[in-house]
């Protein structure tokens, strides 16, 4: 899985961050999560093909979360896209989606599909499983994870044990299926371990601190949340229904993440080291999100 | 006057070139000529201030030229802009502003004016005069003037010798009041010079080479025009309704221009070269239009 920040800024963008982006790279997808203006110029500057994006997921329709996106569409059709890219948001996906498309002189010939959502499981495989889970924002809200879906390990010496020739009865018994040996049923949980946890991403878009967001990143490797304030500020975050870095720091705690990346800084500050000291008096392994930064999990 | 390239490229803008726009400082505004996305991004790099923009001129409405406007009119809203803003545009104008008050949750309370505009003199101070063109392009397109109205020059002696006394009678009469001096009526005309050119920069948005563009331009100071392809590409210029280089320098002699600058590059050429070269074997004073570019008149 590799992340990479493609905008770090809150509403108001500047020098060095853009608005929010991120794409991430997992289990052969190409994935992104908002749009912010000037997205798809971030996406030459990060090496990253916007042909190659299947889905894009908003968090909600702030200004700062969706205006690149109309460029975005429009960039994949003058390059000739065919293939579909499906969009998902929270309620108010159709409204946004129409004035994209009435936006002047606007050509998207290709397949898009459009789906609203709510908390709830977006898309689950064999491989991944990708959470929605409305958060607390001025407007409908999505925070989003994707986790990975770890098979158990094989117990090789168990399945020779009961009989099992090596061979490809091994891989059905790890996808899950029963095998039948000299007419006695093997069960895929005789030769499975344990459950084993798989990496996990949680990316909170914007939203105030909430019990819901805690459920969504329990157990994350990597909490990506929003640090619009810092702690003295605390007035304007619960104004804004935004979150201060000590916020994110709780939430981080409290799910028992791993890591946590602070992101959508306000240009109030003229860096980020009071947001990033405040956090790690509360949760050691955290680190700021840059613009073009990657991380490989 | 000064004008500043903030987005230098087509349709696909690269690494090096955003979006089109161009920002023109005179006569005590700032005036913006297209808005592709990312513009108002570019403005922090050029330390322009998108609040004392009074006036945008749209030249047409496909995306590479708007989609930095819904973004801009949001931000200056954020920063409590209450300054009236006038957004001129070819037919049109309010199918593309409704989309963009209607994408996702935008919030813009200061005045916005909306003017649909053809071929038509669109602003004539004392000062300078604005002129828009209609031309050819696949979609409604307009060019636009910026002239200088430059005063005659005042004949002092001329005037000393028909008796108006040194004082405020001179500069009624350079304004192109009449005065009386001892019951006999001094005419402006008697004692002003013949008229002079003043500055004058013409920009084309996009269209193919057409008598239209000529017409405007006529006895530019700078002449600003796209110049998507090299001769080579004609057949493809001609397809889109665009220039090459060579059509661009043909405007400029033809228009008896004093300097042209290109603009609008396709990312189908590595650099410029062939383009500039191809132009100056026909306009000598041809130069590039490259981001960030500053120009003084």
């Amino acid at each position: 899985m590799e992340i990479t920040f493609l905008g770090t800024s809150s509403a108001v963008h500047s020098y060095e961050r853009n608005h929010p982006s991120i794409v991430i790279k997992a289990f052969g997808e190409v994935m992104m999560f908002d749009c912010g203006e000037g997205t798809q110029r971030q996406l030459i500057y990060a090496k990253i093909s916007p042909m190659k994006i299947s889905k894009i997921f908003i968090t909600h329709y702030h200004g700062d979360h969706i205006l690149g996106l109309p460029g975005l569409l429009q960039s994949m059709n003058f390059r000739g896209r065919e293939k579909k890219l499906t969009i998902y948001g929270p309620k108010g996906l159709n409204k946004v989606i129409n004035a994209i498309y009435n936006l002047g002189f606007t050509k998207i010939d290709f397949p898009i599909e459009f789906i609203e959502i709510g908390s709830e499981i977006v898309e689950k495989t064999k491989e991944y499983i990708i959470k929605s889970q409305e958060v607390k924002h001025q407007v409908p809200s999505l925070a989003y994870s994707i986790e990975e879906l770890k098979k158990p390990r094989f117990l090789r010496e168990k399945a020779i044990e009961l009989g099992v020739p090596v061979g490809p009865d091994f891989g059905r018994l790890h996808n899950g299926e029963e095998v039948e040996i000299n007419g006695k049923i093997i069960k895929p949980e005789q030769v499975l371990g344990p459950p084993r946890k798989g990496r996990k991403i949680t990316y909170s878009g914007d939203s105030a601190p909430c019990e819901e967001m805690i459920e969504l990143a329990q157990d994350s490797t990597v909490l990506i949340h929003e640090s619009t304030y810092v702690n003295e500020d605390k007035d304007k975050a619960e104004e804004h229904f935004h979150s201060t870095s000590s916020d994110a720091a709780c939430i981080a705690k409290e799910s028992n993440s791993k890591r946590l990346i602070l992101t959508h800084f306000s240009t109030r500050y003229q860096n980020t080291d009071q947001l990033l000291n405040e956090a790690r008096k509360i949760f050691d392994k955290t680190e700021t999100a840059e613009d073009l930064k990657k991380i490989e999990l």
